[in-house]
């Protein structure tokens, strides 16, 4: 029977994992695909790296002309990451009627809804299983499982390193400078960690899940994003005394008229699965209408998780190719520009930190400029101080659900009155 | 277009939702069918009840040949539950060479195999999405996500009924026959309780999950089985100073040469996810060999969630009937005779209750009795007593891994020595 060949475009640690599983698993696959699956050519920049010993070098090349002008091949497999040249060789492999296989996340994220309008134009699959959540099938759930459901809610612990980050800090009371060498060492975090600890990997990540569960093409620069410098051990100590575990969150909404999205660090009761997910594992939890509350955790990241998801979705392709349906999984992801509720208009309740002089008086400043602003006080507690020997003190706040424009006015007043010695700091409480 | 044309056996509260499912996203499925979704005919046994309004009167019987004799049918979903008829009904409409979605975790259970095998013969897809976990997608994930990847082990909080009943136990320190009682009155239980609370269900979906994690055909009387009446109060706060939760768990290991399926109470770490999947809710943890762990959880009953896996199933069956593929998926699905590893082989860590005449050379017994069997104790800790008020006390041991065999042997010789009050009792600790 006539193979389905791939062409791939890069072969670096997830590609490898690729040709590995598709060499373990030819039998099975071909039997569920109906044609055996035969990798046709390779791309790669450094033709000496060493590679997977199950790859025949004679199908390596670096010349792209080799694999995208290749019309033997069926389907592209893009696993080579960022955005130039991937963006270029995806778009061409589609032109050329080619379905293809992504886990690019930054390519779907900046990129996506016009990768998935080229698709549907020229009746291809654009698959994207390993982009988002490693080895966590969230987008086949998302696009299969709840084909019938509609999502109005989701919450995702989608970066590993914010993750890993969090969980040492809260365990070991480590700070945020030997929290990220740590995960520097362990290879958790990059020499530059910005894209991760700054919460942009996960907005690029929310981005690309609001595709499929809100049908919405949003601009990633537009989705409001904190990372986690900001959390310091003394809010991990608190939370925990609360009842809560800190986490980086990237939430989404769908508000029917506008869809809410954003990405920061969260206090989350700790009795839910969401608050145990610890370390660089990652979880998705989905609300569908019908559905009701859903959570998806595993490995968000690593090589073998994420190129399991890749061969699922080549597995999807290849089958949809040889029966005349390709692109019909593609064309059923309808997506329109959907408004985003301003971060102002959204509502929570708060964890509010406070770095006061120990003066008299003081508490009744900060309740009064909170009551104000309309927010009102559920618990706090002072840490420290008491006599009057000069030394800030910590004063710690939770407060019922308010409007979050309403609150940073009382923030605002709080961080001029004189009565704040550093600026106050909130944690936004996810329940 | 030529519709898709859809016979439901049953119309119950699963099959009221698949119909209403089906009619909210009529324009979506057509579109990813390729064509329209259209009921054709409903079997019921009771014309007079009431149904979801979106079904028309006029296609409903009381005759089964009116539906199964129907041959512009495409596609039959069951959703009437039991055994019999409904294995009768599904095993002829695949004998007409037509295809099946069922919810029915009995048959399943019961009868998987074999029903497996005649849709392979006649080359039709038999779906069961519905049947385990409801609402989660486990049976997608373990046929798709992990198509290039090997299941070594599973652990699964697969009844709600039990779930329920150990979380209200544990919260509110309710004794078995109140925590039966209350689950009754919120509609959890059955007036008859024990095909939940002996873990019959959970054993019904171990053997499903079974044939597809670990490509078995199992006799679900075969597997060892415990339900939840022996789990005491006094379990639970021990359980809760050691930082373990007790959760009734269906467990499956693939050793290779043997599979390992047990269903029974254990105690889980405090601080993993599977501990704190609370209430009705139902999780099932993978871990695959490439993707490393993975936990799905939700709603594992109820109507509503099951019908979003029905109409997820009745999706992947039409698309696969009209594009010529019809069968490919069920075909995949490789099942073998598989030897089950005897419990007494099992390892684990064990948590003992004894209850025991308070006497000088107690402790001696019971550890003397242990160390002889080769079971080494972790860590004791004993209740009341103390003086010679003649009142039998508490004493709880954990131990440190042992096999099963010796570990009863062990018990086996306490319970007969005199120092036992009440029969020893073991609960295994699944890390």
């Amino acid at each position: 029977m006539k193979p389905t060949r791939l062409g791939l475009l890069g072969c670096g640690t997830v590609g490898g994992g690729v040709i590995q599983l598709l060499r373990a698993n030819a039998e099975y696959l071909a039997q569920t695909v109906g044609a055996p699956l035969e990798v046709a050519r390779v791309l790669v920049r450094d033709p000496a790296k060493e590679r997977v010993p199950e790859l025949d070098r004679a199908l390596v090349t670096t010349d792209p002309e080799a694999v995208l002008g290749d019309a033997s091949i069926d389907v592209f497999v893009e696993v080579m990451g960022g955005v130039d040249p991937a963006r270029g060789y995806v778009e061409r492999a589609m032109r050329a009627g080619r379905s293809v296989v992504t886990a690019n996340k930054m390519l779907l994220a900046l990129h996506g809804p016009a990768l998935l309008d080229l698709a549907v134009e020229k009746g291809v699959d654009l698959a994207f299983e390993g982009s988002v959540g490693g080895g966590i099938p969230v987008i086949r759930v998302l696009r299969d499982a709840l084909a019938s459901d509609w999502v109005i809610r989701l919450e995702g612990i989608v970066n590993g390193t914010c993750n890993y980050m969090l969980t040492r800090m809260r365990e070991a009371g480590l700070g945020f400078d030997e929290a990220v060498r740590e995960a520097q060492a362990k290879g958790y975090a990059e020499a530059d960690p910005g894209l991760d600890v700054d919460g942009h990997d996960a907005a690029h990540k929310l981005v690309v899940l609001a595709i499929l569960a809100f049908g919405a093409r949003v601009d990633a620069a537009r989705v409001p994003t904190e990372g986690i410098r900001a959390v310091a051990p003394i809010d991990h100590r608190f939370a925990e005394r609360f009842g809560f575990t800190i986490k980086h969150l990237a939430i989404g909404r769908d508000h029917g008229d506008a869809i809410e999205l954003r990405v920061h660090p969260a206090l989350v009761p700790r009795d839910t699965p969401l608050a145990n997910v610890n370390g660089v594992l990652n979880a998705i939890a989905l609300e569908g209408r019908a559905l009701g509350p859903c959570l998806l955790s595993g490995r968000g990241a690593g090589d073998m998780p994420t190129a399991v998801s890749v061969v699922a979705d080549v597995l999807d392709v290849a089958r949809a190719r040889r029966s005349g349906f390709a692109g019909t999984a593609t064309r059923a992801i309808q997506m329109q520009k959907r408004p985003l509720l301003p971060l102002g208009d959204a509502r929570a309740r708060y964890y509010l930190h406070f770095l006061v002089h120990d003066r008299p008086g003081v508490l009744a400043r900060l309740a009064g400029a909170l009551g104000d602003a309309g927010v009102s006080i559920e618990q706090m507690v002072q840490e420290g101080g008491g006599g009057s020997s000069g030394v800030p003190v910590d004063i710690v706040l939770l407060t019922h659900e308010a409007r979050e424009r309403d609150l940073t006015r009382a923030l605002d007043v709080i961080a001029h009155s004189g009565v704040a010695a550093a600026p106050p700091r909130l944690i936004r409480i996810q329940e």
